[in-house]
């Protein structure tokens, strides 16, 4: 479940782009006073995420509307079935459903598409990883689809996770000045994690301490070699041009995690539909 | 361009959920004095977009930072080519780098497939249209992106365009009846545009008097009949399932606008990177 | 009906400039367990506007206050009638007075007034319009007023309605290439509207196809000759310098739609109290 | 002069509400690179406040706005007389224009009614107050622009200006016991101002160690009397249903204080228009 | 009781601060249904101060939260004393903790410092007063927490109190310039108050018609003298270098109020625990 | 230094509590030409921390304003040396003053108190560590004042670290169990650190993995065999009751970190003057 206090300002400000002074359509259309009842169901296969988010912007245009349906976050509902119902004052139905269905589609495609790399890497031990190229404002929900999804949550933002980047070794002057460097002023709370492009820099990041070592664009056969040479002392993370057809590949050179940026860079919207009875 | 005083507050939330409290990795490993020059470079080939989105984002950050390039919104850039040189405090760049990624890549995306449906649709007298199925918060940038890229702007949201659904017809108690509601309470300035599903409809919108008329799911057979019916009186948009394989055909039965959801709910991000000299 | 979730952030606002750390006189002067009731009525004969934002200024403040009275939006009230009946915490009553009183004493005051302009004009085919001429951060309300008073809105602001003025016309290089330009990138939900200064004008922006033609501070000679030589095609506004005296002749020329900048612009608050027993 | 970090905000929020994703008619009708020059002259004769408020809406929007002029607020200006001279992109100004002249009409036509008020009382002891009767969200700009007319201003809200009524005497049980308590409760700072309704309850209220009367719709001729029996100990101030032809004869009493309600609550907007050459 | 509108607003800003994207130790670690009871207990003596701050917190995370205890605002509690019962969802308990003890223990601290002032100069006329040399962002609850542990507050900030300085003396060219400067430009409903450094200036600061007469940094001895100079004609502030030892003595020099900035800019935190059971 | 992005907000609020809608005194008794020049110096020897909100202060305010002098974050100053010069607009210095030094004085204060802790346990292995006992709304200064002091920042909130409690334990049905759970919900990037109350916990904590163990409020003998038998497999954090009298003997037990709340819930602002001359 996704806490309240994190979802409503954003609700709010998504309602207020859309609607603005007015859904004129429905005020002008309806008198105001009619009831009414809506289906939302699958029109494709998904993995449900963001159900208290789609019902949240119901119930924040007006508190009267009913929202019922046991379909829980991380449930699988193929196409036809029903993910909720909605019952109330027709206008409010009629005013906020874009801006429900849109988070709610973005949302339960980010977790059906996790799930298909979570599937896929099945067996392995490696675990999927999100990334920070999330939409703009939109990062807690993505997030959270993620992990809906089966996937594991790589550092929320640059203050709460330390990734060494080859910029930040060649500004430090090597990987283990960078790393010394960082050591001494982050909480003591965190892990360092240095990004590597060859085998030669795994083994100097390994000695100069590293708690994660990110294997970033490397080939299989030298990630394979990776985990040998590293052996379990600390986890590995592959990164780079991570897709569906190459993904089990990766996780079968025994890395522990799989970094996935498509999984929240290149969303397709769940095929959700409300119908008004 | 898109203007400064539109994009200053979603830039603004943009950094300070990525950034928070700081980039500890950065502050860490930088001096803090180091001077750098960055590359941003099309991985693939894109149609630009948000180019002022992505400098502004590196400006925010530091007001000290040099931006240079002449690469202009809706130029076509190939594989390779160079999109803009960023130089000034190292720091600053590495931290304001990924939200400025985020942004641009987004919209680029959303030009390159619009062009790609505009591109599609050359010859016949179909404009490509957006929807209201944009990111939550983003609705401004996801519609300029898609004007870049050759569409049509629908309306920006429920406020300031009229589109009458089946829903307000049923409430209302026919298309007639809708139409003589809504025009007695809208602005003069709006034209109302009516959805039907089946030619019956599509006279009866035409005979309540309807600006315009949105063919929601019907087959290119049934369209192809309704352009011959409405004989150019009212401009007429198709809408429901529309993708780089139909499009055409849809385009060819003469209406003269296509909506297309995707090009704003699916968006697969522009690959572009950083390159740090 | 206004809708909450527009009014809700101007009220907060309102209250926090007027209470800021603290109603000290009341803190002081009461226990704080003090209970009371009030009545709301009418010091001289007004359109009721805005009941609902009077009501919620104090639910806000206090969710336990007691308000009733079957008072509607656009209903005449006499003088002296009860517009409403307000108990609760006494405190919170005294409170949240003036704030509720400022905006409904507005929000009359506007339709009151707009409802002399309608009067004035009945029996003629003109529409009373209100313009962007609100006060800064009270568009909202300042436009719901007007409708409640009889009164149709213009657009709400730049980006929901077109309206091409001289310095447009000049700077495209006359009417019918102003028109040309606009026509090509605005959604196809908005009409085009052409403000014109006289007769030759009038057939220019016809020709051009303008949707609707702006007669700016024409004399009713010329606009009769207007609505003679548009004879239906596309409707006319008259705009500029109209008040109550002049409001009827200007109607009998046959124009569509007057605008009043004064409706909004230069509003006497109406003379409301709030009585306490 | 208005200081800025008072405007920002409201300027802000103003733009927005007109502007909201952008000023779709300018942007289609101008290229962007045109340039202008335009002149902002009074139509009738006014008093001039606001001038800081009517240059930054300018400048927010295009900081390359040029604003020059010596027309400094509280400045008489006659019908015809040019208020500012603002030159840049053309774009930028027409975008501009209505919120910059709504703030500026709007202050202008305060203060000219303030100063109506100010003149008819000259020679007498009196000055002339506002009150809390202000524009939701617009009281700062409100209470500067009754400065600039020569007005005084009362309490500019309920935390930092103590005004015992009549309901708080009650409450308390008599004007000593709402004084005493009082007294005891609010920053020694402010002074004490009592509301009283006749001559009686003004020497309750003298004798208990009011700061300040006010005389609530009292008589010319009570009031007369009250300004006789408190002698000068405490200032006066006359309150109740003032207007432009009876403020002299109150004026006359001899109170202190004379507060009136319309000069915020009523206004007229200045005719201020803005010429494009 | 402090009101629900004032702390809203810092309530939630205080837990995104510390919660951000989620507690992720508690949505980790539990289930997410545990109900517990936490009792809030006093470790040290304390007078207490904001319990409806306190409240205000869980609630504001989790409406479900049941807050009992009959301890109100100004009682003092022994050390071991039992301050509230807080039952429900434990997840929502333990991440609004440290949020509200926060709160409390600073409101707390203050409060109980400023008791023992109170208490020091008992019996003598002397008022203590708090200062504008608050926490940034908490000055209403800091103030509040002075009320509480029976100080008197000064002015709450630049705009609501006049206070003239020596450099605004020495800018006016004087005391009584200054004054007759400042007299012309405030509501009202203010006093005046001036700071002097000598007995000279006290005597032109009382020639002058100051209000309150402001005694910064004098010895005991002048402060006598002042006392006696002034002779109740206006109140008397001793200011500067106020501490718990030697506070008695300046009291008994008979000034009216004694202002102390360490009531609120070095607040000892009381120590209040949390225990779950 | 500190980022000018992450202190903008917090500036502009704490002015705006501070300001409101003027320094009524500053701007009647100055002409608003007058230009001034100030210096500020430290009253009582200091470690500075903050200079650079102390300046944003105000510039904020006015722009025009000269901030000089080379006193860097973490330079120790003495009494009476010179922290700063500040010149321009008299108005502005005075009005910004006393926000810019609530600032500065509290952020002094946690440098130097933090510094007095670093000194105590110098030659030990200890680093002394903040909590999340910050102010509300300042917790990003108050962390960033204790690293200038040359202490460690613990987590930044319950979004970016993990401390499993006393709490979470129980609710998960023992040490083992809270951190299996916990080890699959969190991103790898972070360690996972287990309070324990005594040495078999201590033992258990280890065995099921924790990566940091804080001990806490246990006796210093028993820090002793715990420092023992974890034998620097993981590092060991103090917690509960730890004062400058006491953190010495603590450190001597070998612990690597303890955390030290009074550094920032119990803060003495430095005695920083602003003299203008």
């Amino acid at each position: 479940m996704i806490q309240k206090y994190i979802i409503r300002g954003i609700i709010q400000s998504a309602l207020e782009e859309d609607i603005g002074m007015g859904d004129i359509t429905t005020i002008a259309a309806l008198t105001g006073g009619e009831v009414g009842k809506a289906k939302a169901f699958a029109k494709v296969n998904i993995v449900v995420a963001g159900i208290d988010v789609f019902r949240e912007v119901f119930l924040f245009l007006d508190e009267g509307i009913q929202f019922s349906g046991n379909c829980e976050d991380g449930r699988v509902v193929k196409k036809g079935g029903i993910l909720a119902e909605i019952s109330g004052n027709l206008g409010s139905i009629l005013t906020a459903e874009r801006v429900a269905l849109n988070f709610f589609q973005r949302m339960c495609g980010i977790a059906t598409l996790t799930r298909q790399y979570v599937d896929e890497v099945k067996g392995t031990p490696a675990k999927i990883l999100d990334t920070r190229k999330t939409m703009p404002g939109l990062r807690c929900i993505d997030k959270y689809a993620v992990r809906i999804g089966g996937g594991t949550n790589h550092r929320s933002g640059l203050h709460d996770g330390v990734l060494i980047k080859d910029n930040h070794i060649a500004a430090a002057g090597g990987i283990s000045k960078a790393l010394a460097r960082v050591r001494g002023h982050i909480p003591h709370t965190l892990k360092i994690e240095v990004e590597v492009k060859n085998l030669q820099e795994v083994e100097e990041a390994l000695i100069a301490g590293a708690d994660i070592i990110m294997l970033d664009n490397m080939t299989n056969e030298d990630m394979r070699k990776a985990v040998a040479v590293v052996n379990g002392k600390v986890p590995l993370e592959a990164s780079g041009n991570v897709t569906l057809a190459n993904v089990r590949q990766i996780a079968e050179t025994g890395v522990d995690f799989i970094s996935v940026g498509a999984l929240t860079h290149s969303v397709s919207a769940s095929d959700i539909s409300l119908k008004i009875e």
